[in-house]
């Protein structure tokens, strides 16, 4: 099949978006740092209405959250075939704040962080806003 | 080779990111709007020292750089295993600026928008800070 036909960006309802996002274990968390927009590849589990990611270790997503009113962060996955580039995208707008110790220790189990070692914090991330759509050919 | 060894988090420098940045070209816009930490995945070349992008038609990202000044964006890209989640991630923070009609022209036949049709603009990323690493086992 052609990609010049008619492409079309469909909308996802929010259950198939977090479907989607459970499907894949990488995706981006996007925040402030110094009031400039900062990214950072992630390893991700979706829970419930949440996102659970582990942070790098001394890293600007450390400081993101640290405060404990937690900051509005996005958090984008996708799979997009790179020749033809259909393929999907799911974004969340929410809430990000470190999870208790004793909550943290359950999703430490299921998820690594990038580098090993050293201390590292367990955040959870609120779909209060979810953002999903699919570009088909 | 086990995944369970010695990580390690390389810092890149500039030629080698942007190199890699060339090398595939799908990536992730990430911006502000209304407020809020946004992010869209786009379909990008690099010129130079500038990432070039195609907007989607009516889109937020359009409003993100409908000022003759320009605003401050990230750009990200990456190419990380799913199950091993080795790779790289390569970030260029700097200002975005509709390119000239003139200079869009050349981009826009290298380009393509994710959804065809209606009027398109063509955007410059300046690399202004340019961030890769690569995390191997």
């Amino acid at each position: 099949m052609t990609i010049m036909g008619t492409r079309k960006l469909e909308a996802l309802p929010r259950e198939e978006s977090l479907r989607l996002l459970r499907s894949v274990s990488v995706g981006r968390l996007v925040f402030t740092h110094l009031a400039l927009p900062a990214i950072r590849p992630v390893n991700h589990v979706v829970d419930g209405d949440r996102v659970i990611i582990r942070a790098y270790v001394g890293t600007a997503i450390d400081l993101a959250v640290a405060s404990n009113s937690g900051m509005v962060v996005a958090y984008e996955a996708d799979l997009i075939d790179p020749d033809t580039h259909l393929g999907w995208s799911v974004i969340i707008v929410g809430r990000a704040y470190r999870l208790s110790d004793d909550e943290a220790g359950h999703f430490r189990d299921l998820l690594r962080p990038w580098v090993e070692g050293g201390s590292d914090d367990v955040i959870g991330i609120r779909a209060d806003m979810v953002d999903g759509f699919r570009l088909v050919g």
